[in-house]
């Protein structure tokens, strides 16, 4: 049998990882030029993606948007230095790796944490949270990961950010894998700042993160950090006075950024994104499941990014030729083992729809057959 | 007269400034496809990028490249804060802006430093820094900026180099705007690393720094960083360790940066790189003298990056009109003034040669008759 390996518009395998994803041809074919970082088409394509992303959480009025040069983790490290003054105190909601790297950012740059850390496939614990908040006054900040990439699952920002507020503290959000797919309201949840990037859920390609901060609690952070380039405070006083960033942008990226920002919303925003990558999430766990893949999580748990399947016991069923075999299909999921349970992961996102998800799940029984793997399929 | 503007390969004005610059076509269009931040394609393109970058320093048996995610100044800063021990102390060789920021960067860092400036059109005085050095065993190292991009002014790295290695202190090297263009040979000239980025003399587009360091100084940095993102020694430790970034990198920026890094070497490297940049810096300095315009810089100091040009005395020459009607034409220069006296630049530097510089000439010429500016022209 010679099938044609799946792919995307640019002949590129089809991923199914966290990101960096699959973009569309037009985000990338925007690349293809060149620009003076003062330049002023470039200024004003910088300024569009700034000013889009506050609406994307409804804080258009309160908040504004600071990029951060780099990855994701750049766009948190600033965050976090910038945002828990160095004397204050961090409680970290720890359930993966992201929360992990989150308070190893803090041990570094000598801030004051304490942890909540729950096992990869359960939520942090609302009373246990609250007990913490009561006993520790110096406690200024908590910290959480919206959607863990570690096992896929859906932290309750919502009733956390209530609950920190009304204990006065101050919180802030990685929501790195959820920004633009999950909803976030900042109306109605109370947060300081929340960090993601442009190879996420928007869409586009790596080398931007950017961190969507609380205008008044930033004014409060002058001569916080501890670092010049991960400074939000000054990083936002300059784009804002000058429309210009304090050290070379990224051009290219950001301007893919911005084609990607123009497909989001006419996909319809947070609503049309997040459904399509439910529906992507669905078909995925449900062909799993005939194909007799269960997943890590439970349903209320799972965000519909990237979801988290155990292991089958069958001996034939060798992850790396599984993953191997996928690829020469056109399809690249995720590699790499959770501690909590002998599992792998398939990713949700990027420009894939119902018809990607159906020929990945096409390609895993092709593969599983070829293996000689067999899995006791659930009933549909 | 109706003269269609000066364009690209890509239909774009041409980048007369210091970088972000005018990339080749195939540079940009490598950008067009998606990978997986773990894809194996991609790692391999990474490790030859970083593979080739200690080699333009003739460096390859000694020294380690290590990429640095953001701007040149991500890389600088990470290379003061990862070199510069906690408890040492910096010489800072300042006569432009770059030094300044460098100085900035330990000074949040809470690094102790000492200053030795000099106005932008001198280069630094081998004789104060050796008095320094001598007088103050506490200094652990020297900072230099190979270019001072804010002048165009080379500095004397090599003599400096000396000096520094004869006092038994350690040479740090920002060359952002000189990588590539000015030779610096690890084998003769003595440093610990020289911080550069993709955007500049290899002709890649913004996104990425790197530090190419001496191994056996990096081994001595374990622990050193203030920050996570930042730490060299720990970035450079999980690249050896893995081939994989610790956190996601400017996939685009790096697979453009390849290809850059391929027509660098197939113009015959440092040598074909500079040489073209040289006739560039040539044919627009004799070029403008003609047209009545003098460089600030003596041509010893003169680096073939960026050229500063006196302001002219005549009322009819305005510099935003004389910007913009350049522009108009299809040549970018670079806006700005300097603080020693009053001036503008233009870049020599990136996919431009001598019929664009001659262009960009011709162009000057028309805006000047335009504006109704008469200049006292040197003879040829």
């Amino acid at each position: 049998m010679t099938i044609r390996p799946a792919a995307s518009e640019t002949g590129d395998p089809l991923l199914l990882t966290p990101g960096p994803l699959t973009t569309t041809k037009r985000v990338k074919e925007a690349m293809v030029h060149d620009w003076g970082s003062r330049d002023a088409t470039f200024i004003g394509v910088n300024k569009a993606v700034l000013e889009t992303l506050p609406k994307i959480i409804h804080g258009q009025d309160d908040f504004v948007a600071v990029p951060m040069q780099g990855s994701g983790t750049f766009a948190v490290e600033a965050m976090l230095t910038t945002f828990v003054p160095r004397n204050g105190k961090a409680l970290m909601l720890i359930n993966g790796a992201y929360g992990h790297r989150a308070k190893k950012i803090l041990d570094i740059a000598g801030r004051a944490t304490i942890v909540h850390e729950t096992p990869e496939d359960t939520p942090p614990n609302l009373v246990e949270i609250e007990a913490i908040l009561a006993a520790d006054p110096a406690i200024t900040h908590v910290f959480v990961v919206h959607c863990e990439t570690t096992s896929g699952i859906r932290n309750p920002v919502e009733a956390i950010a209530a609950l920190v507020a009304r204990h006065g503290r101050r919180l802030l959000i990685d929501a790195m894998s959820a920004f633009g797919a999950l909803p976030l309201d900042a109306r109605v949840t109370p947060f300081d700042a929340v960090a993601a990037s442009s190879n996420k859920c928007i869409q586009g390609v790596p080398g931007l993160g950017f961190v969507v901060c609380r205008k008044s609690a930033l004014a409060q952070t002058r001569g916080a950090a501890t670092t010049l380039v991960l400074d939000l405070h000054d990083q936002a006083e300059v784009l804002g006075k000058t429309g210009q960033y304090r050290f070379t942008p990224p051009i290219h990226v950001i301007v893919a950024f911005h084609q990607a920002l123009q497909e989001f919303l006419a996909e319809g925003g947070v609503a049309g994104r997040g459904g399509r990558y439910e529906d992507n999430a669905r078909i995925l766990i449900d062909g799993m499941a005939k194909l007799g893949f269960a997943p890590l999580l439970a349903p209320a748990l799972q965000a519909p990014i990237i979801v988290t399947f155990h292991m089958p016991k069958d001996p034939a069923f060798v992850f790396q030729r599984f993953y191997d075999a996928l690829k020469e299909r056109g399809y690249v999921i995720y590699p790499g083992k959770l501690t909590v349970a002998d599992s792998f992961r398939i990713g949700c996102i990027g420009a894939l729809g119902a018809a990607e998800m159906r020929g990945a799940l096409a390609a895993i029984e092709d593969v599983l057959a070829e293996m000689g793997v067999r899995l006791a399929a659930k009933a549909a």
